[in-house]
């Protein structure tokens, strides 16, 4: 499923291409999020277009709305949502322990009150399985207890500990009750920023034995030096031959510190989160389109970016957009936002080809701050 | 600039061409709603696709933000707004009278305060000129003193002669100092609900001669039977061979209703508008996609509908993105509403052309009850 193109000699970055279900993707990856079932404010032409051969979606935003009935009635959210291409969900382990109320874990599972209307739930390792099989994930990712960063030591046990026993059940489960062929499955290492417990989570986790192995509990707040040192010792216990997923992650240059470390796929909101609050991600850096500085500048968000919107509209038009709080002014920024994670991906993916990466990122270093 | 190609014999509608400078313009035609340069949620792309041959914009929006200098630093809205074919902007008159503060009218031209930031402003009828100059508006509007349904008498007068006074120093300052072959001017027909003055400010109008002529202050808070007859009316007093514009018009019945006066042109933000709120224009009748009973419907929402969205999306999945607050639902069903308003304005056409009009009419009036 998961093939290795190119290794880096002295350095642990890698290309790779992942064969899924809904067609090939190409690694290291930026996976859209699609919380609900699609990109905020795209159709998922665009996305195809673009090449983005997978998307993110929360198994925990679709259970509680529209719910299982109405994805299963559609025959799954491929086809409910019309996106052909490959689809991850998330399990709802961050979600349920971010966005949910009066979430309280016992062995067997999780209760919670949903964050839309206060309906009371209770899911299993089991269930979420489930609620991904009905999904028709290509990847789907087990139930994990994700734990805020810097939490005492005894709580990380015991959350590594739920953490490994829901693994286990999800495999099994998984095995027993899935088309292994047409859905794959990852499990999600915790650990929060203790080295011992990552080293030990890494090794359960990679012991029960999955398609992939996902990095949790990074980049819930833990300092920018944290997260560097966590991701740099982590990737080192999961296994060569597997896909490796930093969940959550990241910011332009994230992208580097993540793929430098050997890791393969990553997801996060942020380019289209910030661009509905007027955030350009160029190649000259990033900058907010309401600066008064672009009132007159007919030049396109990003000289070096050939998508629609930069072939198509100036400055001073896309800040009148967003003057103006036209919907159309959050679609050109957050199509162009992807646009520029998806063509920056692709840069870094032919650096590490022909041995330039650590150029490219010390260029982007140069740009952006953080 | 006008031609009439079909012109029904025994009643009052016909088929046309208007030559502007942007292109030709099939009439009768429903002109989609761009107050500040763009139809909400789209791109110019989707507009030019559905052969969209004219939108409209806004003087008085586009005067207060972005404001002239940034327009005329971009060479007109045209080319800020990546639009290659046709723009109507309207003047402002409606706009000065519903939308902005402690406006106060002098003979010279309106006193009025931003609705967006309390500014103090004054527009003349040559300032308004000018800004659709500066616009470069295909067809720009006259200002006039656009009045509430059914005020006092006295009150319908004044607003008359000030709309005449104003017209006639409009046409003359256009006249002068405009490019009367790129850009083409339209008179405004005030008079309230009062039918002598409607005769009255059509001959003043009419006598001082312009591109075409728009009639103004209906569908402003009137009775429908008030709109139809006073559209009836007025209509025979406005001359055969220059387009008819009714401003600000309508839903699916009321192009029905217009059409059948011998109008040519209309505008309304009624189909984007609805669109937001969940609400579906379709040869069906109109619905909305928040009720219960689409939560499981797989069909798309019109099944005579050849638009991306109805190729692509189930009613199910578009009521998922409204109840999930997705910009992608406002997109979806604008786009949709939009397509459908310009395919029903096609059959109008071909139906006037093959005499049928009158039978599509009550097969319309048969499914839209309003």
């Amino acid at each position: 499923m998961f093939k290795i193109i190119h290794q880096c000699n002295d350095c642990k970055t890698r290309t790779g291409i992942m064969k899924l279900a809904h067609g090939e993707v190409e690694t290291p990856v930026f996976m859209p999020v699609g919380t609900n079932g699609t990109v905020k404010t795209f159709l998922p032409y665009e996305l195809s277009d673009m090449d983005n051969q997978i998307i993110l979606s929360n198994a925990y935003h679709l259970y509680l709305r529209p719910g299982m009935d109405v994805i299963a009635n559609a025959g799954g959210l491929h086809k409910f949502a019309a996106w052909d291409r490959n689809i991850l969900t998330d399990s709802g382990g961050f979600q349920l322990f971010s966005l949910s109320k009066l979430t309280k874990i016992v062995p067997d599972g999780v209760y919670f009150q949903s964050h839309i209307d206060g309906s009371r739930h209770f899911l299993s390792p089991e269930d979420v399985v489930d609620v991904q099989r009905t999904i028709g994930s290509d990847i789907m990712m087990v139930l994990d207890h994700c734990t805020e960063s810097n939490i005492k030591y005894e709580k990380a046990v015991k959350a590594l500990e739920t953490t490994t026993s829901w693994a286990k059940r999800s495999r099994e489960y998984f095995l027993h009750n899935c088309d292994t062929d047409r859905q794959k499955q990852f499990g999600i290492v915790q650990g929060n920023m203790y080295k011992d417990l990552r080293k030990r989570s890494a090794e359960e986790i990679v012991d029960i034995g999955f398609d992939g192995y996902a990095i949790g509990g990074l980049s819930v707040g833990e300092t920018k030096e944290q997260f560097l040192d966590i991701l740099a010792f982590v990737t080192d216990y999961i296994p060569q031959d597997k896909p490796r997923y930093l969940m959550g992650v990241g910011t332009p240059l994230d992208l580097f510190y993540a793929v430098e470390q050997g890791i393969d796929m990553m997801d996060c909101v942020f380019p289209t989160r910030v661009a509905r609050n007027a955030l350009a991600l160029t190649s000259q850096g990033r900058f907010n389109l309401r600066n008064e500085r672009f009132v007159k500048d007919l030049s396109p968000l990003d000289p070096e970016c050939d998508c629609y919107i930069c072939r198509t509209f100036s400055k001073s038009f896309i800040r009148h957009m967003f003057k103006a709080k036209e919907i159309t002014a959050c679609r050109m920024l957050s199509y162009h936002n992807i646009y520029f994670m998806k063509h920056l991906m692709s840069r870094i993916r032919a650096s590490i080809a022909d041995g330039s990466f650590l150029s490219l990122k010390s260029e982007y270093e140069g740009i952006y701050k953080e």
